[in-house]
């Protein structure tokens, strides 16, 4: 019967919600954040496409630097001789 | 019978945990990094609300920096001129 | 019959995706970037086991940093009195 079919889909959304919650749980336990570094030399250093910048470093000491398009590392200093993009993503199984 | 629900129960825990893993595979695809700078005048610059600071940058080329209250980036040299926040979170569809 | 078996996984296939999407949706909105500080004397100081490095930072003023083996900060300028690293990692319910 129609009454039957809507209790099996509510059974069905209970059944779900609870196995979503510890799923999710054990689930997030095994997605981490993995890092890797991008050295270039100049001012400027990329990220591969797909991750993010988290951080740059820069040669001559300097700590002034920006981000030029989300991807780019740019190092504000005079005659900067190396920039290092540290570069994150989402890992599965980390 | 209650032996039938059982069986049912066990046959849909058993397809969640299977469609939940490719599912979960798919969906962390889609799930990213999101970052961006927030810059201000001065020593200080705060991310904004739900965003972690995963780095500061700091005016006159100054590389020594701390994070305050866990939203804030203070930059330790003195007469810094500006400060920048790198502030992400993640995203679905980055 | 057979045929009500395979209505069954596909209607319950359909009813996963369906609600897969919107509960993940609403997950990854408490799933957040958690950071913190590390600081040791010297040029290095480490993440703590399973924490990402997103950054490090340096007394001296000093800008310029790599990261070993994943998890170590490493200041480079000379007579490093402080290293701090940044360590990220996701949680559950930020």
């Amino acid at each position: 019967s129609s009454r039957a079919l809507c209790s099996m889909d509510e059974a069905m959304d209970e059944k779900m919600k609870q196995g979503f919650s510890s799923l999710l749980s054990d689930a997030v336990k095994n997605i981490g954040i993995q890092c890797r570094t991008v050295s270039s030399r100049g001012e400027l250093a990329s990220c591969p496409e797909g991750l993010a910048v988290t951080s740059c470093s820069c040669g001559s000491a300097c700590g002034s630097w920006d981000v030029r398009e989300g991807t780019i590392c740019h190092c504000q200093c005079a005659g900067i001789d190396w920039t290092a993009a540290r570069c994150c993503t989402l890992g599965v199984g980390a």
